[in-house]
């Protein structure tokens, strides 16, 4: 991905009047800051600003995911009908499914999600406990044919998703890979700068008993959500990815996975569905009572053999005899995260995004007037690219100076500088776009605030097994 | 991407026997080594290995869009029909286009490209001759409904393609976007460690009368080819991405494209389709005649506005008119690129594959039998990682060292280390995967070669417009 654009070259097709057509703030900013547009009903085309986004989302997504010793792979969008008939779910999913007839007449369907073809992948290559735990993840888009998409790509028929699966030998070692992902997830919506909070929920047509959704807080969510304020304030790592217990765990501790899963679990938290009034008022002090909104970012299920034992995934076992594995899936939605950020981080004039999945870390806007002026903030421009330093430059000579503030604000880049004012010799306007504060200072002095601000969210570790 | 992974927890099922539904020795390698497995007719799961390779060759591909100023967004695998009836073009793929109706009876379709898509998102966007020259690309999976899908990932019908279109006020820029993409994917596929060599081709559905197709020679490649030797020699940059002249090109020295397209196109190169025995005999030496056979990875289109007039693309002039744009559309196969690299270099053992694109750079096979010889690989492998780099380690305890030489050639990982066994103190085994060359060398020494092997892949500047 480029370290640096300039506007002047830049697609970015910013709106400056409202889109009659969104009706929750996320849509709204994600078409007025020049994210996406509609290619048709419920299907986004993601410009460039908003394809930055997505990937800084992944990257989270996948780092935290490799950590607990998932490895990725990638399956096609679309899949055989046969195997959905294998798994019995082929209905289950009714008009929401996309189902297609190739030029041979073979049912195929444009996978929802993966289950059953991860199923199939599994049995033809794994056939002993000793290759168990297995986690696979990929990343990959999904297409739900909702009734009627809204909202943006927060409900959007074609979506992208990261969806992981676990395989075990008996239920014990599954719900270890269950808590694993569990950990995994608040880790990473918490590098994120979102507090996800999981909740108990239903398991719908994916099955099994146990199934947590993971909620990020934001008052215009979707549904409404109960819990005890004590779960906002848990912390998962720390800035350089360790735990609690400052340990740099790399995925195979079940015991503290375990401790963190039982102290994201153990305080009231439900959605609308499973709420229980009677049950918040008992467990919950009136002060740590958090009655608000909230959209469903990730999900967890564990299902043991409902897919294993129809399509065949058996491995054997120390003893000698043969079982079908315990298997668990858990979704995360990145297309719908980007949504979700700024849902839960934006004000009057635009989003405010957090350093970890910012397009850019720096909007430099130059206003200067005379050659040596422009000459300065090119220089100024190139020694934050060469530095690694992702810049949005705003170059453009026939702009004035408050359409390209509003325009900075409005895309949400963390750290603004502003250079070739009225400054004093060798300052600049540096704001931070989280509190909208802004000072005056020596560039070098800004740029230092910059790059401390950097060392936090790329202070993670190489990610091996 | 995680920087090692140990093979004793890594998802590799390799096949020791020849898989029968093979028949060209990419899909044999990249089933036999574990890269991919069918997921059903014409449809691949990418397993971690081979999804790794894919990886690796998006990031060169983009790399070298984004560096001719292209950028990057992304564009929804289903799209209406409503749009290809407009271009004309809803009949002209038969049925290869993937048909599709959804719960409101509305057409849809898995677009096997995008020019409709992307005219409609330019024509919603830009409006000024003063926004162009504008080139956006995609990475995207596609659909072919391919009647009889083979040879693997080469000709499977969902398949991973970048592709990008340019827009420009007038035929004469509208070429030099052209002669850009085109050098643009000269430098991609060297870096990639393959020959690419440009052959003037037929436009087929997507029209204009401007068209090269970009041929990797290999000799089990499915098309006949003939060229003028002279063209696998050519140089498009140096190590640092530097052109032939030493210039760190931005994309926009149009000066500097015209001069290597004209180098890349000046000689006689055509497929099958459009040779002409005569004149190759008449302006090729003998000595220089090739005839061999390749494998098409790109193919670059010009237009001009066959798409923006029915779609009603147009930009206001600076004289004050209005004209339709001058576009051009340029595809690479990343999916198809993974079979080509492995057509054009594998030996009786196995791949062997370009620094460039490797899964990882280093195998490191442990032969340790003791305790300390056990410590000392893990040491060696975290030293690895922590340093940055790309490591498979075999760990593994219960498999012959026979079978892990055999494995690690079969995946061609280029350096291959081997510990633990009898070598002298402090001495590793070092073997280059590209000619087999084996020796015995300090460790340290064995690390200076590898390094100096990562600089080389690794000395591309950061990209920024």
């Amino acid at each position: 991905m480029k370290i640096g654009v300039r506007r002047s070259r830049y697609f970015l097709p910013t709106l400056r009047e409202e889109p009659a057509e969104a009706s929750v703030v996320s849509h709204r900013l994600m078409l007025r800051a020049g994210m996406i547009r509609q290619a048709s009903a419920g299907l986004y085309n993601w410009l460039p600003l908003g394809f930055r986004v997505m990937k800084k989302i992944e990257v989270i997504v996948r780092a935290e995911q490799d950590r607990i010793g998932a490895h990725e792979c990638l399956m096609p969008t679309i899949q055989s009908a046969e195997l959905w008939k294998k798994s019995g779910r082929y209905d289950d999913y009714g008009k929401e499914m996309l189902r297609i007839t190739d030029r041979h007449d073979a049912p195929l369907l444009y996978g929802p999600t993966n289950e059953e073809a991860i199923t199939q992948l599994f049995a033809e290559t794994t056939k002993s406990y000793k290759d168990l735990p297995c986690r696979l993840y990929h990343i990959q888009w999904k297409f739900r044919d909702e009734i009627r998409p809204r909202f943006g790509v927060m409900r959007a028929r074609e979506f992208y998703m990261k969806d992981a699966y676990s395989f075990d030998a008996d239920e014990e070692q599954g719900m270890a890979s269950y808590r694993a992902m569990a950990v995994s997830y608040l880790r990473t919506f918490e590098r994120m700068g979102m507090t996800a909070v999981p909740m108990r929920a239903e398991t719908g047509p994916i099955g099994g008993n146990n199934s947590h959704e993971f909620v990020v807080l934001a008052d215009t969510g979707e549904s409404a959500v109960y819990c005890d304020s004590t779960l906002l304030e848990q912390k998962w790592q720390d800035d350089k990815g360790n735990d609690a217990k400052g340990n740099d765990d790399k995925g195979n501790d079940a015991k503290a996975h375990a401790d963190a899963f039982a102290r994201a679990t153990s305080c009231y938290a439900a959605t609308d569905e499973e709420h229980d009034a009677e049950r918040f008022a008992a467990e919950v002090p009136a002060a740590r009572r958090v009655s608000t909104r909230g959209i469903e970012v990730g999900h967890v299920f564990f299902f043991a053999d409902k897919y294993s034992r129809p399509l065949e995934a058996s491995v054997a076992t120390r003893q000698g005899g043969s079982v079908p594995v315990a298997m668990g899936s858990y979704g995360v939605g990145i297309s719908r995260l980007v949504a979700a950020a700024i849902e839960s981080s934006h004000d009057a004039n635009g989003i405010v995004w957090h350093d970890s999945i910012a397009p850019f870390s720096v909007g430099l806007v130059s206003l200067a007037l005379d050659e040596k002026g422009r000459q300065e903030a090119e220089a100024l421009y190139e020694g934050l690219c060469r530095e690694g330093i992702e810049t949005l430059y705003d170059d453009r000579l026939d702009v004035r100076a408050g359409v390209k503030f509003a325009e900075m604000d409005l895309v949400g880049v963390p750290w603004q500088i502003v250079v070739g004012d009225k400054n004093p010799k060798d300052s600049v306007e540096l704001k931070r776009r989280d509190g909208n504060k802004k000072q005056t200072l020596p560039l070098e002095n800004a740029l230092a605030k910059v790059r401390e601000s950097l060392k936090l969210t790329r202070a993670h570790d190489p990610v091996f097994d």
